[in-house]
């Protein structure tokens, strides 16, 4: 069951709704997520009363972003738990909900660990609780990585371009959409705005389900960014007039060898950015880091159809998300090439700036020491 | 005046209406244009009776392409002589139409110069008909030039890529679209299709106004070649993979120094070919090069509508072309950057093919020895 509930204009003045949120109205417990699908014309709530609904939304991407899927896989496993429904099914069909992102199946085994560890004790609404638990702690953690990474990334800016009024570009949406804080690579661009230090950020659309047009503008006009939209082959004439500064990209997966999984078009960025000898800066939470993929080449990107390619969709064509189909652009019958990931060596890559500090040159033991840092923390 | 004739769902049968066509119906001279604004949804022929109706058609790009701007200009003046309208002011207005592709230039001050010349004779009648033979002259010596420019294209793959079976990516259109004949990159492409020789053409979208999945897609299907569409910034996962044999483009203007100004998303893709030592060839005609122009930093780039950025039109949206809008995307008021056009410098270009050979390495000295063949005959 999936349905709608507050439904706004959007303005300057309405506070933007959360992310993500648990909420226990008197029908019971459920997860509502701001449908991403909708902006920025609509903030509509969507109401997840359990997982496959939960299931479908991260499928359609009305809940996206590699941070926000931890946070949502675990909110999951605990709705599951709270609603006695099988859990063990729930994280089954959550895990595989999506397949690049590595916090969905962390946050989906984190709450399900502790739901199974509980509940040896017995009492099954007890573990559901201590799951809900969990999903609460990843989520408030997630802020604070978030804030942390900011702190980090804006400092490592000024370290690099010591000249402030930074000009950063950025590609897909890595900000509070994403995130149970401020986010990942957009949030250093907010702090350096907020510290009076970002000249302008260049939004790359984001083809093909324009995440940089819809959600990363929305969230820069929401800050009063200074930012100017451009199509992603765009770049290269920013690189060539020397307008930009520093690329500022998140992660869906980072290999142990610091290959990063992220939204197609980073790759191409990384190279112009290499040829231009601008920093191309990664950030992400440790979660994102997985030491058990080896290298680039062992990340499962995932296909995406290929009407997305093919078809022009807007929130506007129609209600139905995925359903709604779209304006034919391409003639029919037309194939398309469509993954929704690329993946950047890490030579590529001047640093990866996590919440336990930035790696640089990345190289697989500097990425497993910040992993290991971080673990102590979360274990303590 | 504008108006629109024959019009025909688009299947596998009927053939496609030529590009650019003089007609000379009852009611007066006219040229009629196949809307490239409607395809592939739609052939639609666009009957411009007088100058101005052709100065809309070719900014809001129903008629587009360096090649095919050429014969317009030329059959624009045309057009005008043969009505009895202004000449000079005809010409001026069709020179300042798009002020990046050059032929469009070299098309109008070809009829008009010889429309001049046969003035100074006397006879106005006489002085028109000799500027339409002109611009029926050019539009013959494009299709020429066209054929010949797949022909030594072709042999310039196979030298390069002696394995046969080439994975050839393009970017925009470059078709029969854009030409008196099958074009410039794309007809390398059919050549090498027809030899047997292409296994896959690529065909990046291009943003924001999709020229490579309406037009060249909807050619590459009628052609029935093999072909998948890719949004641009997938081109790097493609390269990454070794699936890109070379990159083919055409050209709207190639200063003296070898730099090539074309459909914006160019330049990084001759940036990725050479991080990924693939061939990048530009293929035009000797009329796209203009040796007053020394340098790349020498074109002039236009710079076009953010809208065409933060809204999505398409061909079924509306019927007004420029006037139809769009469906926001990017929240209302966000600023967009739009070059039309972006600058490959020659040492990014393994060679320009045109209608007189190839020159590799790029140099302006092999450039222009090919302009000085490609005059003399055009002047015997």
């Amino acid at each position: 069951m999936a349905d709608q509930d507050a439904q706004s204009p959007v303005g300057i003045e309405p506070p933007a709704l959360p992310s993500i949120r648990w909420d226990e109205p008197p029908e019971g417990p459920v997860l509502v997520l701001l449908d991403q699908t909708r902006l920025p014309a609509e903030e509509v709530g969507l109401v997840c009363a359990d997982v496959p609904a939960l299931v479908r939304a991260i499928q359609t991407l009305a809940v996206r972003g590699a941070p926000l899927l931890g946070i949502a896989g675990a909110y999951g496993v605990a709705l599951a738990a709270v609603r006695g429904h099988d859990v063990e099914e729930a994280a089954g069909l959550l895990e595989r909900a999506r397949p690049t992102a590595v916090n969905l199946g962390y946050g989906v085994r984190r709450a399900a660990a502790a739901y199974w560890a509980a509940l040896d004790q017995g009492d099954p609404q007890r573990a559901a609780a201590v799951a809900l638990a969990e999903a609460k702690a990843l989520h408030r953690e997630d802020a604070e990585a978030s804030r942390r990474m900011a702190q980090y990334g804006l400092a490592l800016l000024d370290e690099l371009l010591p000249g402030g009024g930074h000009q950063l570009l950025t590609h897909c949406n890595s900000g509070a959409l994403v995130s149970g804080g401020e986010g990942t690579a957009f949030a250093v661009a907010l702090r350096a705005h907020r510290a009076g230090r970002l000249r302008r950020l260049w939004v790359d659309e984001t083809r093909p389900l324009l995440q940089g047009a819809r959600l990363t503008a929305y969230e820069a006009a929401r800050n009063g960014m200074a930012y100017s939209l451009l199509t992603d082959n765009a770049a290269g004439s920013l690189f060539a007039a020397g307008e930009v500064d520093a690329v500022l990209i998140g992660a869906d997966r980072i290999a142990a060898d610091g290959s990063v999984a992220n939204k197609v078009g980073s790759y191409p960025l990384a190279v112009l950015a290499k040829y231009h000898h601008v920093p191309f800066i990664v950030v992400a939470p440790t979660t994102t880091v997985d030491l058990e993929t080896a290298d680039g080449a062992s990340i499962i990107v995932e296909q995406r159809p290929g009407r997305e390619v093919t078809e022009l969709t807007s929130p506007q064509v129609g209600p139905g998300g995925e359903d709604a189909g779209g304006l034919h652009v391409a003639p029919l019958g037309a194939q398309a090439y469509n993954p929704a990931f690329d993946i950047t060596p890490p030579e590529l890559i001047t640093a990866i700036v996590t919440e336990e500090g930035a790696v640089s040159p990345v190289t697989g033991v500097g990425l497993a020491e910040l992993c290991a840092r971080s673990s102590q923390i979360t274990i303590s």
